[in-house]
């Protein structure tokens, strides 16, 4: 047997432990078998991170395990989509214990917080790499998706915007800082939490939906065209978490909440009546801005003014890495 | 617009021209939805291919297409599956446009031939991957697994064996050959023909079954230990196309059929009175050998004697190429 048969009975049993309903047959056969209740459709989504181009080529392997997962299933919370099962397509350049184990661990670890059983995938030898295919059910007709926003609908979010690219320096070793607050960035870059019960609940209410994984402004810009309408969005509501307005000037945080990626928030359109109920249920849920007639994003300053939306000054890790 | 977002592009346009039963929302969004008739279960299948290890890296983009998506529709035919979507994550060092339009125009023709329509993926930069995700359908509980098989039963293959090791020297440019047998192998190796129709066909009268990717001992060995049976193997029953057998002796052809990999034909147990009805619509599918009692894979030489499995002399790209 060799060594990356090995890999595949490794992940066969740690897949095992996790279970799962709506798992006819898992990891072992030609294909894995899912079934859906009734009246359910099956959502799909496909992410690849390259290392090198999306994550540091010496990350650490149980950060890179839950960054992995949660960046796929953060497209499941976007659709309102109830998780189900994932498949890992892993490419390496060899075949490290210690490094797989602490893969597994971190992978383990976010697929049991978002409910995802491993079905199935490929172990081949190469650069590093993964690709992972996540798989939830949602009733017929009832996902989210980027068309439907209506003129009058509010723009909101689901929590602090900017972590994620306030993260950066010190993801890429160009700060060192030991404080809570740089710990609590790094946790949200490395561990970002998809909006998975937040997705679900906004079925039937939000009339747009996606994740934010390339900057606020950029993937506004999606809904925007999708539903030909015009998204304003007001700089002065963003939420701005306390680390990130602790360890950067204003402008820098605001600019990270604009135009940073990796945020792994949901941004949804909302008929201003449903708010209430949707903040008693998620306070961290903001409105930060306005559905109206027309095309393209638009960015309004404190003053009210509309203003030129920024450019971050350095490329980075993450969906813009391409 | 940067020049992956124009891929995007380029693949979704490509996908909308395919369109497809079952599928409720393709790419363009967070997730594809797919929905499933009553009663029906989803089989899901990832492969990754990797230059240089799974394929020349100056494989020729149009047959790397055509390639890359028939052996992952092959995992589909091998669990007796109704070919429904997939999803294709390409990686690549750079985003050259007659490359991407060869490599899309093969995909494009081996999706047509095995009607699986394009819903999502991803395309990053990076060295050259691809990991493609396969969808299917099958009535619930009436997949083809590796289990099942059982004494008594015979072991038959969909067709000649070893074509896509015989044309490996051809690939790797060790052998110069332009006559017709060559020219057929290499058509064997570049564009394997999945037994989508083959496996369908075989729910509810094969007991086992998977395709020949390893090669016929290899994954023979699959079905000996998901069933707990033997199957024991007849060298002089195995089915050699005329292309190979005129250009190889007939030692190294033989080898080619047992040990060598990347044929691509299904391999399954039947019980023997479901033969001549299978025959009659597949007149190609060959009886191979038997299931017995007991466990492993066991070779007859055409003596009826136990003889020692073969070797093949050199590593190949392949399913082998880990």
């Amino acid at each position: 047997m060799g060594e990356f048969e090995l890999i595949r009975r490794f992940f066969a049993s740690a897949a095992c432990a996790a279970g799962g309903e709506g798992i006819a047959l898992g990891i072992g056969d030609d294909c894995a078998l899912l079934h859906l209740p009734a009246g359910e459709q099956l959502a799909v989504s496909t992410d690849t991170l390259v290392s090198g181009v999306h994550f540091p080529q010496d990350a650490d392997p149980y950060r890179l395990g839950q960054r992995a997962l949660a960046v796929s299933a953060s497209d499941l919370a976007a659709m309102g989509a109830t998780p189900l099962a994932f498949t890992l397509a892993l490419t390496l350049p060899d075949a490290r214990v210690d490094w797989l184990e602490e893969f597994a661990l971190g992978l383990s670890s976010m697929a049991r917080d978002c409910h995802l059983s491993l079905v199935g995938g490929d172990t081949t030898r190469g650069p590093l790499s993964l690709t992972l295919t996540v798989f939830g059910r949602v009733p017929a007709g009832r996902a989210l998706t980027r068309a439907g926003a209506r003129p009058g609908d509010l723009l909101c979010v689901g929590g602090s915007l900017g972590d994620g690219a306030g993260a950066l320096p010190l993801v890429l070793g160009e700060r060192e800082d030991s404080s809570p607050e740089a710990h609590y960035l790094l946790q949200r870059y490395w561990a970002p939490q998809p909006q998975l019960a937040l997705g679900q609940a906004l079925r039937g209410r939000a009339t747009a939906a996606l994740d934010i994984s390339d900057g606020l402004l950029a993937d506004c810009g999606h809904i925007a065209a999708a539903s030909s309408v015009a998204l304003w969005v007001e700089a002065a509501r963003l939420p701005l978490s306390p680390a990130l307005q602790q360890l950067f000037p204003r402008d820098f945080a605001l600019n990270c909440a604009l135009a940073g990626g990796d945020d792994y928030r949901l941004a949804f359109t909302l008929p201003a009546n449903e708010l209430p109920a949707v903040q008693a249920a998620w306070p961290d849920v903001r409105v930060v801005g306005r559905v109206e007639a027309g095309q393209g994003v638009h960015l309004l300053d404190a003053a009210g003014n509309e203003s030129r939306p920024p450019a971050l000054g350095y490329q980075h890790f993450g969906s813009q890495g391409d």
